[in-house]
């Protein structure tokens, strides 16, 4: 390397009038980092995780901020710190959360919009992003179903604000007064949605019930329906509850049908929701958020029959698309109601002195004024791929799901959570161990059962072979949820994770 | 180059198994691309912004996505036309927004972040993360002042949000029960702000009243206290409103002041605002999403006084310290707060069987699930400057804003919004072209007045040489509203900036 880092500082680099060869040498240094990282991260004998406890990895670097600066050389050595300790995400053996994998035209884009440096707020200090949002949007709401791509939208922070943004704008559309005067103004509200989304499952994705709470409708207004063994929203239920609501004095306003649960990767039957929606007047929100992309699928899409009914859909192309984080996308029906919704003025007095075509300005349609720019890594991988790059992805993906669920649901030592094939990538099963495996189906046997992921997901970080998440549901104790996004999943992968739960569980 | 990158398609790219030096290939492409880019936007001879209109631009390339795959050679094409339009943020003469501005050890931890490309969920899935997380926030919080750092914090998706955590954590505060049962339970509530923040200002700036309609607040409960002429709420005002709210039966319950508008740049009194929250049990919030950098500078940072007895504190790093978008940061001074209201659970009946200390997880903190990383670039500007580096930085951009204030203040041919120095780095003024300069100041004079700044913009523009913003406010037509974030502008872009509002309007 031609200059000592050793010795240079951050006020060396540019705007420094002489430095443009120190930044460039500076900032290649950081892509080689990169690079390597990146080859890395796709090479199965490297660890997913070089796992530490919170107060080990404090004591692993020198992590605390200082009044005086670190030379550029204390920099890189940050910057490889910080790498050697994460998470592999793009690693094809991490398969613990929905959003895994590392698209290559995706993480090219994320380098040029932190370059871009700007945000989403009008087409003034945003020009190019705000038209591929619209260009983006418009393609996302086509494929939905709505007549040419008509309709709203907008990219969000993910899926918990998208679903957020909706709830708004179900209860806006039915009491606009509520604006101005709040939730006094307003009867008491109910929304419904599965009780896989909000009352059985795990701790973290309760998005719509945050969402009541944050908009003062209240958690007590979300009511749970019922599911039938697969995790599939039972319509009936969804009607009969309706109804009880009504006659409790109630206002129906909102259903958020799903479109993959996070933990069963199940779909509501949309067409019999929606029938059921309009019969009653209310808001039928779609939460795509991990099931939307099998909208580009023409095997898979049936599962969503009756989406382009919806309201409002939620569809995060940064879960089984694959887009680096974030990137999760609300599509509305109707034209002008996020701006209806939102905005606080009668802003176009004041801005009809702007030299350009007002509409193209976003910053009015959210509760957001400013907004990251998420849409370039979406629309450059699309470009990249085409809309049949996409799907044979996602394909492949339900694919090595069926691969993994054919494997196991007769294998010995092996329990099906739920029976019949996946309808997402999630397989959800428990793995016994022989200690286990031939016990009577007791409270103690449950008890034994329930430690056994947990212990095997210890160990699997410890060694940093894989990682795959576990949790209970319901009265059903600790089980491995199986999903795959990531596209560099192999068959063999999923050979190996299964050889791994028997070599770290059998002992248990 | 050794590819043909025109023959050459996404999949043949890493994970693909002989794709690892085509990835590193490609990726250094892009990556030459980006540093010219930067060299670019650091040069004054460069555009600001090469300027088209939205219809020429959708024109001007192939923007709409199609089925079928490009080739790596089309993408790099995409690359380079996207920057091609976009705004050079980072150069000397963009002062369009409250965020300007490129940091070379920033970029280069976004680039590392979007590498890693995890999110905030839990400690699990970004160990290193979450912990220069807790760091930092534990650091910002002693920078404001609360005993050895304590209290609470998460990094959200923008000032707006931010705020409207605080409203929410307000509200459960007062009303835990709201939760729950939601605004039906709760009394009418009322908020207070500024008029500068809420009814006079620029119409994006509405992130209280946004976040009022959003909670169900309603925007009729956002109370507007009177400001003085330089734009710092008036307490007087605030006790008498707070009194007379109290009497018409609302339930005071926010009060938020803000530390530096958007506009004026105005600092409100904390400590007087302070003693009329606690004599009445209002939650004192304070907006310090553009001033809160100042409590950086030993010089500035009694323009604060007060902050610490704050019960939040909204602090932006992507706007005065340059940090790239986003990074917005929420304070809180009572510890366990967030995750109460937030959490919709009893989670750790779940999730006892982890192997890691809990309370690294982030994930009940507040509305959202996932959360972008937003820490790093932060973090490690932070470290490449030491507190000392954004100290100088802040009083360098101050510095320039005076200088501006000093140049113009008697200038022939200027105007200023308001007078007495700047208190952060606002300059606010009219530009009276020679035509307008002597007519006597009739409502004729207001009318020509308020087309001269958006006439101006829009040439500038055109040339793209500068960039800044300009609004009406309250009953002051169209001016200038100067700020300087941009660490690289020095005197002479100042002089360059007073040069060409001059040229680009003497005929006005």
């Amino acid at each position: 390397c031609e200059f000592d880092f050793g010795r240079i500082f951050l006020p060396h680099l540019l705007p420094a009038s002489d430095g443009d060869t120190k930044t460039m040498t500076f900032l290649q240094e950081v892509v080689d980092i990169l690079l390597a990282y990146i080859v890395e991260s796709f090479d199965r004998e490297t660890k997913v995780i070089d796992f530490h406890y919170p107060n080990q990895l404090l004591q692993m670097n020198n992590w605390e901020l200082q009044d005086e600066p670190a030379t550029l050389d204390d920099i890189l050595i940050s910057c490889r710190a910080t790498l050697k300790y994460a998470i592999k995400t793009a690693h094809p053996r991490y398969f613990n959360q929905l959003s895994t994998g590392l698209d290559m035209v995706g993480l090219a884009a994320d380098w040029l919009t932190s370059t871009a440096n700007t945000n989403m707020f009008t087409y003034e200090v945003a020009p190019v992003f705000v038209l591929l949002e619209y260009v983006t949007l418009k393609k996302m709401r086509d494929i939905i179903g709505w007549q040419d791509g008509r309709g709203d939208g907008i990219f969000s922070p993910g899926g918990a604000i998208s679903n957020m943004y909706a709830m708004l704008l179900a209860r806006f559309k039915m009491f606009p007064e509520v604006k101005e005067k709040g939730m006094s103004s307003v009867p008491r509200l109910a929304a419904f949605t599965s009780e896989h989304v909000i009352c059985l499952t795990h701790f973290f994705h309760f998005s719509i019930k945050k969402g009541a709470a944050a908009l003062g409708i209240g958690t007590e207004s979300v009511i749970c329906i019922k599911a039938d063994e697969s995790g599939k929203l039972i319509p009936a239920d969804l009607e009969r509850r309706i109804l009880e609501a009504k006659q409790k004095g109630f206002v129906p306003f909102f259903v958020s049908a799903t479109a993959g649960t996070t933990v069963y990767g199940a779909f509501d039957p949309l067409i019999a929701i929606s029938d059921i929606c309009r019969k009653y007047g209310v808001w039928m929100h779609v939460d795509g958020a991990w099931g939307g992309s099998l909208l580009m699928s023409r095997k898979h899409r049936w599962k969503l029959d009756g989406v382009e009914r919806a309201n409002s859909v939620t569809w995060n192309p940064h879960k089984m698309m694959s887009v680096p984080l974030q990137c999760s996308a609300l599509l509305v029906r109707e034209e002008g109601l996020m701006q209806n919704c939102n905005q606080m003025h009668a802003c176009y007095l004041f801005q009809q002195d702007k030299h350009y075509d007002l509409s193209y300005d976003t910053g009015d349609k959210a509760l957001q004024c400013g907004r990251h720019v998420d849409i370039f890594k979406l629309w450059l991988m699309w470009r990249a791929k085409g809309t049949i790059g996409f799907e044979a992805q996602i394909d492949k993906c339900l694919e090595l799901s069926e691969y993994l669920y054919n494997k196991i649901k007769d294998r010995e030592g092996y329990e099906m959570v739920f029976n019949g094939k996946p309808q997402h990538t999630n397989v959800c099963f428990w793995y016994l161990p022989p200690g286990i495996r031939y016990m009577e189906d007791t409270e103690e046997r449950k008890k034994r059962l329930h430690k056994v992921a947990p212990v095997i997901k210890a160990r699997m970080m410890e060694y940093g072979t894989t990682m795959v998440s576990y949790q209970p549901q319901g009265d059903k104790v600790n089980f491995f949820r199986m999903v795959i996004s990531n596209p560099a999943a192999t068959f063999e992968d999923i050979d190996f994770l299964i050889e791994e739960i028997e070599r770290l569980g059998q002992d248990l």
